[in-house]
């Protein structure tokens, strides 16, 4: 962490985007969705983002999702909105949509099925810096774009105000640490960990956000986690996350091979919120594969085991 | 080949699209390119496709691009079009869009950005061939995608009547070998090339078509190329490959470093279309950096050497 | 091909290593691989590459191979001679000793498992060239060693005279083409392919020499394959082709997940070995699996099917 | 950490292999380093590991290398000895090997250049345990070896007692985390991170050792760090680390471009040595550039600013 509190730090969990049994959006399961991670003391939420499925929603079902966000937040906690298209171009009417929605940041990744350049990078940050009136963060999710946003390439960004923060989605702690040092002078710049497993790690790294699907799941658990780490408590911060870790294990109740990791993972969660009673069903979009009764048992067991029902 | 010629085949140019110096889309450009092709003697076009900047074109510009060539072929050849999009649904929506405005046949990568397996990508082309009337092709570009088309799951799609062909740009011409085979006694199933420099090999291998970049620059090279290939003269064939792969050296003519590798070869494309005099200005779409003038003094010569100018 | 046919050219086989039902070496077994394959028309031998399980083979063990292929050669071919080793000190001295044994060429990659670039790369083979009196080939294995040789590189190392060809086993048919248009004026310098299923295309793209691991089985068919190839009767060489691509379906017998793809492909080569009686087991090196009776009945029926047994 | 204390914990080093400028070995130097790591209070050595260049030795080399570090090191701490080679039966002759020569424990990876599966790894760990006398550790660097070795995976050997440790050189926290919690019972099983800038986080997430390359040049910074880890003081660990992470920088000195990253890093390590008076000589083995006097005085300054000279 800097010394000065960034504008945007905490828990900010990236929303899922229930969908009905028949397959439509569930506008009312996504507002109950919301009211689960705000009263479970999340600091923000990240609608729009790869755990919401964004990358399978049309235009229309993207406008309809954050409204209802925008709607059930209700200024509650602060929006970061995933503005997630393929270029420059696309995403800066993207980033404008979800502006004009009610976004307080937007989250933008380097281009993707485009090849690009360290150049065109830098030029596809500034270039939407420049068009949208609200913070940019940075999305490092090398994994899907296949394309890994490195420190010093970060740090420029970040020194000249193109960027408020990262969203380190990459597995790679070695660059998310070095990228802290590098950015330890300027004030108020905030770096997100998205990985499930390792916060606290990632706080005593110098992380002043944590953005893990699983937050769907447990939000107060998260919370406890973040705390911790805010007040130095670090055994009690790896007590936690040990606990989560073992949560954690419902990503991996599939059949082996019956679905693809993205559909298991966030077919886990939604499963889950299933089982907590804040969703009624646990439709994926197509093409992926819904988790089946079977699969649903495990996780119920897991939840049962982890005490939350 | 297989015995019998496919609805679609020959020299099927992915279409480049010409932007003016401020970086607007010019659509006399985009019809002189047109013409370009169509008097060159091609026997489709591609338009839409990574050539033609498609994963930088807003959805109003794709419209646009589209609408001029529909206009400028007039029917002469048929259009093959990208349905450029990173899932099915999304997907599903531009194929409609783009039968809507006059395509012939569209072209579909696998999901990309999503993280998908074999069964979701099984069930993507069966539901975009579901919602279109018109025939699909299966775009295999893993240097975009990341995801390789494996022949066994081309050759299920091709059986079932899915796809109607596959357009490769996959660098693998041992699995491009194995899919021929795979498909041979399926009547009509089409095989395109992407590859500039391995048309004569490719179709030995037996392709039916070529969709290379650089027949934007010398259409009637490649359809000597094709019609030699054709009639069995593969000595006719090899040496206009040989002369073509001498003018393909168009796109290493940037500076080291100074342009991505995609810039570089799609802005040699329209520099050397510049060159020709068939359009105005090698302006790239953002965040492209267009070739500068020593970069186009070099194309221009190689364009020399090659007789083409 | 160039004008000036280089010095080693035609089908040379990358010849298995056989080992008896206990795990030792069958020398006796070798030889009788080396004498099918000489009288099946090949014009050289290349053993201790991939095929013959080298990476598996201990000092002790090459030189046991090497020593019992040269004599049951007996100088009626020349061989190009794998030196299998990490880095530039340790494939020296490979090389010498294996140049003591016998060998009218070595074959070596680029550095693996150590991390290299370009100038180290270009090092590496001139240090190897330097210390040898026998002609180098680079061989070209991505796959395995992470590093393609890209064709300038391989370009300068051929207009300089430290390597005297290449042999191709990374499935790029572009970069294959292109070193043999940077190679034309070389007089003499050779191009191998490594794949087994495009050695018609391979020729017609310039090709030299053919190292298919499944000209083990079926010597006589890349024989006349490369004969057809160098007559310029392509049709022929397709439909020879062709035939050898369904026998290489061999590859493909395993059950699903038993076996490596390495120990898959290599097993499938030996149990043919042991169907048309050439050796007496099929048994793999450790940590390798043999494949099994109902694997190898399902090869018998292929070589059946072609007409071998 | 597991309750019980593991056999081998505390910074164990990778120890570097220097030469004398004309290329050969430094022997005398090399026993210097040790004594330089003895006396920084490391908990044991690591000789013959990446960082000692080992790749590149040649088998005679690598006997004089192990046999300085047992006379120098003269039992005051133990030695964990890598057996770097390619495949089981290679491995196991020089585990032996090394074993002979006094190594306490031997680290080994997985098969490389061979292409292998899961089977064939368990297969490998196996046969290698089951051929020495002294406890095995996985050794998991995709980098180099291209497989990763899964947490289910060393969690299975770890279970059985194949491997009495795994040094972790893969930067994914996030399987190191869920390894720990899957070893969390094996009392006395060892998880050693091999990265320099992270040893608080991963010892936050359970690291009983650390065998980071950059101990060669300040074994007492990281002995501080450990310490404090060890003593739950984690402001002080992250503060060591951040001073350790500045040291780091050392590695980006050479001018881009002109030595390989490999290089680079080890080169920065032997350059900083002989600043410090420790070694004669920053040589590199071939065909690694060594740096030169401008890289040489940019690591004398960083050491200069670290209080290190």
């Amino acid at each position: 962490m800097t010394n000065t509190t960034p504008q945007f730090s905490g828990v900010i969990p990236p929303v899922v985007t229930p969908r009905t049994a028949d397959g439509g959006l569930d506008l009312a399961g996504l507002e109950a969705v919301v009211e689960h991670l705000v009263s479970g003391g999340v600091h923000g939420l990240f609608p729009l983002g790869s755990s919401g499925e964004t990358p399978y929603l049309t235009d229309r079902e993207r406008g309809e999702v954050l409204g209802a966000v925008v709607s059930a937040t209700s200024g509650r906690v602060p929006l970061l909105v995933g503005a997630n298209e393929q270029t420059t171009p696309r995403v800066i009417e993207e980033a404008l949509r979800v502006q004009r929605a009610g976004a307080d940041a937007v989250v933008v990744t380097s281009p993707y099925y485009a090849l690009s350049d360290h150049h065109e990078v830098l030029r596809h940050f500034r270039a939407v810096r420049a068009a949208v009136d609200v913070p940019v963060f940075a999305y490092d999710v090398p994994v899907r774009t296949h394309y890994k946003l490195e420190p010093a390439l970060l740090a420029e960004l970040a020194a000249e105000g193109t960027i408020a923060g990262v969203k380190d989605s990459s597995g790679n702690d070695i660059a998310f640490r070095q990228l802290r040092l590098l950015t330890r002078d300027l004030e108020g710049f905030a770096l997100f960990t998205g990985h499930e497993v390792v916060c606290d790690q990632a706080m005593l790294g110098g992380a002043d956000g944590l953005v893990p699907g699983l937050a769907n799941v447990d939000p107060a658990g998260y919370r406890r986690l973040y705390d911790a780490g805010l007040a130095g408590d670090w055994a009690a911060a790896r007590a936690e996350q040990d606990r989560l870790i073992d949560l954690f294990t419902i990503v991996t109740t599939p059949d082996a091979g019956r679905v693809s990791g993205g559909a298991g993972g966030l077919g886990a969660f939604k499963t889950a919120l299933v089982e907590l009673g804040v969703i009624g069903s646990n439709r994926m979009s197509a093409p992926m594969e819904s988790l089946n009764a079977s699969e649903s048992g495990r996780i119920r067991s897991i939840l049962a085991g982890a005490g939350l029902v």
